[in-house]
C-alpha cells in the first residue's frame, strides 16, 4: 500500500474517530483541542471503573504516562488489555522515560500488559525504553533523533510496534522500514505538550487505517507542517499554540500532502 | 418576574460571586478563566476533606462528571449534600452519559444524594440521564436538542430541576414553562469543554438570581452571543477559544441583551 | 550582592534550570508554557513513589496547593524533605490559605516538613497562613499587599523564608529587608493561574540564583513588566494571557531590567 497522506487526513475527517485518551493533566485541553481540531472526537477518561468500557466505543487508545500515578496505572493496564483484546491501536507516550525508578518501573508493567501499536517519544525516551544508557533531563531530550536509531528499530523488533522519535528529523520505525519526517520549526519544543499531541494524532490516524506504519508517519508530518504554517504568522509560544491549533483545522489534505516532507528507506 | 438579561449580567459582575467548581481536568484552566472573565470569581476544589467547607463560603456549586473517579465522586457527594442543605444552586453537568455503565451508576448516585437546581448537558447525555435508548459516542451529542424535549420535561418534574440542553438551538425546560435560545456558531462545537463553560455560566449566574430557570436562559444566551462574537474575528478553533474569552468580558449588559435571541413559551 | 536583574534573567536562560512543579490542575498547563517561555524546563509530577527522584533532578521545586488532596500531600511532603536534605530552593504557593480548615491543617503540615526557601501567595494568603484574622473569598485575596506587611515579616522571622506577597504592588520580605515592586495590571487578575505562575517563576530564578530574596524580587518583576508588555497589545483575558506568554519569551534581559520598577528598603 502506497503512503497517501491527503487520503489519510481525508478519513480521519470523513469518520472522525473517538480517540480515547489516558493522559497527563498537563495537556489534556491542548491535546483535546487539538484532536478537534484536526476533526477526531476525543474523550479523557482514566477511571478503571470504567477503562474497558470507554475503550470499546473508541477507535484508537492513547496512553500518556505524563503526570502517572497508582491509580491511573489501573486504569492505563485495564484500557490496554481491552484494547489489545478488541483489536483497537494502543498509543504509548512514554513521557520521562528514565528520568526515575518508577517511571521505568510502570513503562515496563504497561508493556508486560499489552505491546504498543505504536510508541512515540522523543529520542531520551526511546532509548532510554530500550534500555540504552542515556542522561535524561525531566521530560526533554537531551538526544537527538538519529542516535536513537538503533534504540528504535531493537524496540520495534522486541514488541512489534511502530517506534515514532520525535526530534528535529522524526525518525518512524517499522521492522526494517522506516520513515524520516523533516519540517517543524525549533519553537514547537517552547509549547508543552507538543509531543503528546504527536502521539494523540499518531491514534486519530491509526484509528482510521490499517497500516499504522503510516498512521504515525501521517502524525508526525501534520504536526511538522502545522508547525511551520504556525510560525508564518506567530514567532513566539502564545501565539504559536493558538496558531498550532488554527493550522491543524484549517489544513486540507491536498496541502498537507504538498507541503509535507517525508523519505521512505529500509534499514 | 420577567426576563431582563441585561440586569442579569449586571448583577452577576456587580457581586462576582464565588463559585465552587468540582469538574474535570481538561476544562479547569478554561472554565476558570471564562468565569473570571464574565466577572465571577472560580474556585476548583474536589477534596472531600474540604468540600463541605469550600461550598459553604459559595454562591454556587458546578459539578462536572467528565473525568470522574471514585474519589472525586466522594467530595461530589458531600459538596452537593451541604449545598442543598444550605439553599446553595447545584449546577450537574452530567458530562457523558450514556456512554459508560459507570458513569451512569455515578450519576443515579449522585441525584440521589440531592436534585440539582440546574441540569446542563447536550441531547445524548440528557435523554441517557432520561432512560432514553440512545447510542452516545464518548462525550459529544448523536442527537439534536429538538429531540431531547421529552426527556428534558420528564427529568424536570422528576428532580424539580431546571433541564438545559445545548445545541443548535439551547432548549431549557422547567416543569412546563421553556425557553429556545438561538445563535451561536457550529465552530463552538469544535472546542473542547465549551459545553462546561455553559454550565459554569450558569453556576455564576444562578448565584445571583433567585429564578433558576432565567439563570439557566441567561447562561445559554451568553455563551450563544458571544460565541457569535468570537466568530467575526476568529473563524478557526485555536483563536476562536481567545476570541470567546475576549467577548465574554468585553460585553456589556445591554449589548448582550441586545445580540440575544430568547424565544419562551409554555409546553 | 547587588540585584542585578538582567544577569539574573541571562543565567535562567543559560542553564535552563529543569523547575520540578507539585501543582494544581487549573494552571498546570499555563505554569508549564510559562517557565518554558521564561527559558527553564518544567516538569510537573506529583507521585508519592517518584517525588524524591524527581526533585533530584531538578534545580528547584515548587509546591502549589490549589486543587489538593490527600494523595498529593504525601508526594509533596517527600518531595520537600528531599529537597530540604539536598540543598535545593523549596517554593510554596499556599493556595486558598484561610478558605478551609483542610487547607491550613496541610499548611501547617507542609511548614513543619520543611521551611520554604520562598512562600508567594496573595494577601489574604500571606495572612492566614500568619495567623492573622482576615477573611478570604476562595482564591482570592481580600487585603492589600500593604496590608500584609506584618504578617510577611511575621512569617520570613518564624521559618526564615522570603516571603513575596503579590498585588497592586508586589511586596517581598526577607528578614529586615524588603522590596517593592510595582508595574503590572489590574487585567492580571482576571487570568487564572497568574499568581502560581509568579511561583513558579521564582521557582526558576531561585534554581539559578544563591540569593532566594533576589529570585523572588526577580520573578515578581519579570510577572510585572510583561504584564505591562502584554496589555500594550491585549486589553482582554484571552488575548491578554497568550500576550503574556509572549512577552516572557520575547523580553531581553536588557529590556527587562530596563523596565522593571523595584525598590529596596529596610524594615
Amino acid at each position: 500500500m502506497e503512503f497517501n497522506l491527503a487520503n489519510n487526513l481525508h478519513s480521519l475527517r470523513a469518520s472522525a474517530p473517538l480517540v480515547h485518551n489516558i493522559t497527563n493533566y498537563v495537556v489534556m485541553n491542548f491535546t483535546a483541542n487539538a484532536l478537534l481540531a484536526i476533526g477526531a472526537s476525543p474523550v479523557m477518561s482514566h477511571a478503571a471503573e470504567e477503562a474497558e468500557d470507554m475503550v470499546s466505543i473508541a477507535g484508537a487508545l492513547v496512553v500518556n504516562i505524563g503526570t502517572l500515578s497508582p491509580e491511573w496505572v489501573k486504569g492505563m493496564k485495564l484500557a490496554m488489555r481491552k484494547a489489545a483484546q478488541t483489536g483497537r491501536p494502543i498509543i504509548l507516550d512514554p513521557v520521562g522515560a528514565g528520568a526515575t525508578p518508577y517511571r521505568n518501573a510502570v513503562l515496563t508493567e504497561l508493556l508486560e500488559t499489552a505491546a504498543p501499536t505504536i510508541i512515540r517519544g522523543n529520542a531520551s525516551e526511546i532509548m532510554a525504553l530500550a534500555g540504552t544508557n542515556i542522561q535524561t533531563k525531566g521530560v526533554d531530550s537531551t538526544a537527538s533523533s538519529a542516535e536513537s536509531m538503533e534504540a528504535a528499530k531493537a524496540l520495534s523488533l522486541k514488541y512489534g510496534s511502530v517506534i515514532s522519535v520525535s526530534g528535529e528529523t522524526d525518525v518512524i520505525v517499522s521492522g526494517t522500514q522506516a520513515a524520516f519526517v523533516s519540517g517543524g520549526v525549533p519553537l514547537m519544543t517552547k509549547i508543552t505538550g507538543m509531543g503528546c499531541t504527536a502521539s494523540a494524532l499518531a491514534g486519530a490516524f491509526a484509528a482510521v487505517s490499517s497500516d499504522p506504519f503510516h498512521a504515525a508517519v501521517s502524525a508526525a508530518a501534520a504536526m511538522s507542517v502545522c508547525g511551520e504554517l504556525a510560525y508564518r504568522s506567530a514567532k513566539l509560544p502564545g501565539s504559536f499554540q493558538i496558531a498550532f491549533l488554527d493550522a491543524l483545522a484549517d489544513i486540507s489534505p491536498a496541502h498537507l500532502a504538498e507541503l509535507s516532507k517525508v523519505k521512505f528507506t529500509s534499514l
